[in-house]
């Protein structure tokens, strides 16, 4: 089993010289990308290129193969998405006089980012994943960035529970069913602001859980990431999670902004998105394989530790089955390495021996409440949601 | 209360200009140092350096206020501590290929990396701890880094645990009573190589959870922390992780090497370090309070979220109490975040309101076992296990 990623550097200091010399076991095509890596935007030019597919300047993903087994994705392959340019990076030199609005609560008012730290703090691991994470495996050509498994991560964030600060404010005002949150991007003049502005609804309960982070990972929150300050809301898509957050607000309708009146709706190919269809909120029971990642040289027969990620949104992922045979046969496979949480993925292994031949992996998660993933994607216009097991599998020759 | 580092940049992106304008809340001191960081050696020169201490190029600190509350300490701002000089960097290029020597098992042999991550996975999330972290608050003037709170971090380590390789192996040899690591570095010619050589052995009942790690926090062990391949031995002082490991062995008595024999042993001022000495094994039980720092301006009279770190060796950390008064009175702090199980460390928070006026916070922490921290160091040669909760208090001025 070869580690197509073996030696992280960053942009800066990769040579192609040392590329080649890093990267010597891989394939020659993996090789090409790595001497001639799609550059990296500005302002995430300190994550490592070589552990990452640049979609664009504004959809980054984490190559499979990168994915380690310590329950933890780093800063510096951790996906990218932002859905508009992020503001200039000045925001994060002072990231304690980032302001934040808090509405439709007793006491409305404005509150500093270095006020909001001295009220509390908590910290929770949760997965962040894109709505349109397995876009790639879907044959309709949905409009967006084509990623496969790496538009996700399980990070560790740290900031002011949502609940603790209604306590100062005076609570949610009687009525309202949904906590909005909204973006502080710059958007561009002449355009009908609700159109392009980053503001999502979220249904009220999720105060329980929700959190304001500055920190992630043990790092201040980056530009790349959100920072000064991002909603987090444990077990929900990460386009709920709203970066550079400058409202918070309780209201008893959703937010009439397109990308959430028309944006993250799951409906049938061909359609329009519409209010009334549902809303990329919760995450759904999910599961694959990162190692092997069948995207290298064969693997020699014998023993393998095959190796994934398994989650389920807002509930405990309970199990963890493997298949060699493309799904005919199931094997239940173990977790390893602490549990953070019922937000958090888990790290599952099963140990197999191979003989040389050609084999699918494939990977199928259960949650704690019963729900197992499909075998097939739920095909819907923007390919959102996709917890198919089949076509998350890895093609393995072992030789 | 603010955060002397609020931007974080690799040495690389790091203009003056930049540095001014990313400190410019902090002290004038601390703005002095980031303008003229001491550079940080060529091998870890990916790390921040604005979140790090440079003692030497083998002994690189992690600045208190750099600590977070997301329990991790990533691999960006995490200590490093050699006893010698790292080999070449191109031990890393081809992780696989490096070779471990097996002995004093049933069947000795050579393993491949390649091989060993194919023969099992395991994470562990454990302490990194430099015996002489706190050696700075010494007065006596002990040899070594001076290091204050910060040559230690929580971190994710995966790899193949000792007792999986064992069963592949035949077993321990009867008789041997001690597991004996050795590391790879190249050794000067014309040295007796006892007398430098990274080798340390430790009780053989450390096979129970000792992991042969490959990764760190999700990316594949760097040249700085050991890389290709470190033993890890959880609950343990950081010389036991022996890095470049090269050696595992079984052995009937300790090694012979210098720094064992005579290299961290407890003794009084003045002695020589001995055999029969107390060995620098397991960690004792250990606390220190990372916000407020009490290193940068006065904090506002206000409520403030006193945070910092617990933890106790190979047990788990019970309570811990937070005193704002430099220990006349006791409050119990909380826990946050996900608990990474007995060798990790917790975070823990306790809000306090503080009028105008002069502080002392110290923290002490008590373990499963019953074990409370010392008001005083114990006073010895070397500077080593201090946990003594007075020394590492934070002096505190508000406004």
């Amino acid at each position: 089993m070869k580690q197509a990623v073996n030696v992280r550097r960053r942009q800066l200091l990769l040579s192609s010289a040392a590329a080649a010399t890093a990267l010597g076991a891989t394939s020659p095509a993996a090789l090409a990308q790595a001497v001639k890596p799609k550059p990296l935007p500005k302002y995430v030019e300190w994550k490592y290129v070589d552990s990452l597919i640049v979609h664009s300047s504004n959809t980054i993903e984490t190559k499979r193969a990168a994915f380690g087994t310590s329950v933890i994705v780093p800063n510096d392959i951790l996906f990218v998405r932002n859905n508009l340019p992020p503001p200039d990076e000045a925001i994060t030199h002072d990231p304690d006089a980032w302001t934040l609005s808090v509405d439709g609560v007793g006491s409305p008012q404005k509150f500093t980012l270095g006020e909001l730290k001295r009220m509390g703090i908590d910290t929770v691991a949760t997965v962040l994943q894109c709505s349109g994470n397995g876009r790639g495996f879907f044959k309709h050509k949905a409009s967006g960035a084509q990623w496969k498994v790496g538009a996700a991560g399980c990070v560790i964030w740290s900031g002011l529970p949502v609940a603790t600060l209604l306590k100062a404010v005076g609570g949610v005002n009687g009525g309202m069913t949904f906590m909005t949150g909204t973006g502080g991007e710059k958007l561009p003049a002449g355009i009908d602001p609700k159109t392009i502005k980053v503001e999502r609804s979220v249904p009220v309960q999720a105060i329980e859980t929700a959190l304001l982070a500055w920190e992630l990972n043990g790092e201040p929150l980056s530009l790349a990431h959100g920072g000064p300050l991002r909603l987090v809301i444990p077990g929900y898509y990460g386009v709920n999670n709203v970066k550079y957050l400058s409202t918070l607000g309780f209201t008893d309708k959703e937010t009439n902004a397109s990308i959430q009146s028309s944006g993250y709706r799951i409906r049938e190919i061909g359609k329009k998105g519409a209010p009334g269809q549902p809303s990329m909120f919760e995450m759904n029971v999910k599961s694959w394989i990162n190692h092997p990642a069948g995207e290298g040289d064969a693997v020699s027969a014998g023993m393998v530790q095959i190796n994934g990620v398994a989650f389920a949104g807002v509930n405990r992922v309970a199990r963890v089955e493997v298949s060699i045979d493309g799904g005919k046969s199931w094997q239940n496979a173990g977790f390893v390495g602490p549990d953070l949480g019922p937000y958090a993925w888990r790290q599952f292994v099963l140990p197999v021996r191979l003989a040389s031949g050609h084999y699918t992996l494939v990977s199928r998660a259960t949650d704690a409440a019963g729900n197992t993933q499909p075998v097939e994607r739920v095909e819907n216009e923007r390919a959102y949601g996709h917890n198919g097991w089949q076509d998350h599998g890895v093609k393995l020759s072992v030789v």
